[in-house]
């Protein structure tokens, strides 16, 4: 099924420069997919970090177990990343192939398997085409580069309509840094780690350990905030490797206050790719914000956030341009979370709506039709009992989800 | 919007007998819908009892408020529900709606209003016509009748396209005994203690207390495993009234034997009325059952369920035909309960697809192509770790129900 490219998508491919000590290869295997790559191989430089965050799915792929037991070593090589096939419930064929591409990709390399992560992004259920991806492994090295970014974005997609990419620049103790990263998602997505797949870099030269604490920190209020669906996929596997080139001084404590910089750029660029993937979200007409305060803590505003987020009847409203925010409520009161129905109040496109436990006398309707029209929707809910707050990303639910869905194996 | 009948309904609507104590009117009042009527009132008489049980949302309806500081008090003379309008998050003024329509019943009746329960189900956030629905109310004891179970029935629907009732008989003491009910539910319906809207009646003659443990644990093997889009409506309300018309022996204790073919008959009646709720799910084309067994415990093997019920994924495969048992693999493991991928087993329409955390050697799929084309699909998933088993009931998520809730309010 040809996917016309999503009508929520950035107008262009951002300019991604070269981050010293990491190069790219792609090849088109056809693990499923004719006529496009669907290999991709990411190589970092030797002394390089890594850090990584995995879904908390019970029923997780060969792969995400793989990283689950490396990631603690804070040391990779490379990562090897096919799309089409999740490697998924595959059971201990699954893990053999997985063993398999990573001796090979660490053959082809001249390191140890332990030094290759590896993800997985397609049908569920399906043995990976071992011989034939090994085959695909041994001609990348040939081909790395450092300037793939593009072709490495397009490569990880599934039903993703445009390749995804962000860039951003900081200094560590006055000393220039360049983060930058891919990712992929379109449905599936309702990361409980991290989304679909997504993979970044960094220059900076920074421990493991140090890296794995601002990765958790930056996930939380990024892809831990986006939902297409609320399913959470058995392959959620975000990476940050750091080459470790850049010139600042050595940083060894993750409350070191010269990071600041370093880790707003990296939740400013985990955000901006979570966004891109709830940008394709599967049929998205519109990218919906939801911004919820006034709970009784962080983690409760954000269950509301995604209580709205996750509602069908919602995601259906946004689609029909219906300001229809008594399904807000109705999803604030599933929640769970506590909420006083006579302090709650809502905003849609910034015009109040509902407060002190009832629609807003004579608010004008006009500015808010005129919002639902447009394909940027902010929603704003006030429950009016704590201090708690987070904003959550979503869009809405369309024919074109269904469309999708119910049409994709086959 | 007109909407054609579910291609899941029953065949007709079932032949109920009156219930002695019993008696109804209905009125077409146009709070919201024309050429129709939207108001009914169910009277029982004196000595009745009465259990009830309410959604747990915390933004939930004026009237569902009533009904909590009620039930209590265990008796009942009136049950006054209107569609169109659900009275939720209509601040005080619903609060005193809700207050001077049960007074309204109340004074045509005279009785307590303490003793008039009420139901409201519709749009959310709007006002409730009060005078106009009191004009309605002074007209309807001159039209109670016996056996006006359809159109009561019909009167509380809302986007229902059939009205649902079901009828159970059984002994208690070696005396006859008859329960009856009715629902209304089609979208907004993930019940956390009840459905939308469900009277029942019985002639037993039980105490209020006796009967709520009844009901309670009757919904925890009904309304409270279905599912039709995970969202939980602020006015879930089920009430079961008891006139004590039957001739049997006096019982105090729900621990009494003799009640146990009652017991079976509610749970059987209340499954009736909440897979009727599931068949007539907005756009659904397939009703699917999912048994779960092996589980940690029963709860543990009913959030499985619901996990797999409520997926989008899931739902949308089903809807086109397709045996994606991969993406039941994927809910299984985003419930959160414990899970062992190489222990779990999936069969679709009796023929087992995956065991032993991988696709089944060869499975014949062509029954299971034949079964996917049918419109009773069911699904056993055995979780190979303990005892715990529960079914759940849900529809497939289709074109039809965008349609409809893309374009409901306005």
């Amino acid at each position: 099924m040809a996917l016309t490219r999503s009508p929520l998508a950035p107008k262009r491919f951002p300019k991604l420069p070269a981050i010293a000590g990491l190069s790219f290869a792609t090849a088109a295997c056809g693990i499923k997919y004719k006529g496009r790559t669907d290999v991709c191989l990411m190589v970092l430089d030797a002394g390089s970090t890594v850090a990584g965050v995995l879904t908390r799915s019970k029923t997780a792929s060969a792969p995400v177990e793989w990283c689950r037991a490396q990631l603690p070593h804070g040391r990779a090589r490379a990562i090897i990343v096919n799309s089409g096939n999740a490697n998924a419930f595959t059971g201990k064929t699954g893990e053999t192939s997985v063993r398999r591409v990573v001796e090979a990709v660490a053959a082809s390399l001249g390191c140890r398997p332990q030094d290759v992560l590896a993800a997985s992004t397609g049908v569920i259920g399906q043995p990976l085409p071992t011989e034939k991806f090994i085959a695909t492994i041994e001609g990348l090295p040939a081909k790395l580069k450092v300037d793939g970014w593009k072709h490495a974005a397009a490569a990880i997609m599934t039903t993703d309509t445009y390749p995804k990419a962000a860039v951003r620049r900081c200094e560590i103790g006055g000393k220039p840094v360049t983060i930058a990263g891919i990712a992929k998602g379109s449905g599936m997505i309702a990361p409980d780690m991290a989304t679909m797949l997504s993979f970044a870099f960094t220059d900076a030269r920074l421990p493991g350990e140090v890296l794995q604490t601002l990765l958790r920190e930056a996930v939380d209020k990024s892809f831990n905030c986006i939902t297409v669906d609320g399913d959470t996929s058995t392959s959620d596997t975000l990476l940050l490797g750091a080459t470790g080139k850049a010139k600042h001084p050595r940083i060894a404590d993750v409350r070191d206050p010269r990071l600041a910089a370093f880790r707003a750029a990296l939740e400013d660029l985990l955000c901006d790719l979570a966004q891109q993937v709830v940008r394709d979200g599967e049929g998205a007409s519109k990218f919906i914000t939801i911004r919820v305060r006034g709970a009784a803590s962080r983690n409760g505003a954000r269950r509301v956030g995604l209580a709205i987020a996750n509602s069908p009847l919602v995601k259906t409203a946004i689609a029909g341009e219906d300001a229809n925010w008594g399904r807000i409520v109705m999803a604030v009161g599933k929640s769970g979370e506590r909420a006083d129905r006579d302090r709650l109040s809502i905003a849609i496109g910034g015009v109040q709506v509902a407060e002190h436990g009832e629609v807003v006398p004579g608010y004008d309707e006009a500015p808010v039709a005129q919002h639902m029209k447009g394909s940027e929707i902010d929603i704003d809910v006030d429950l009016g009992i704590g201090r708690g707050k987070a904003t959550v990303w979503t869009c809405d639910l369309t024919h074109g989800y269904i469309s999708i869905n119910a049409d994709y194996r086959s």
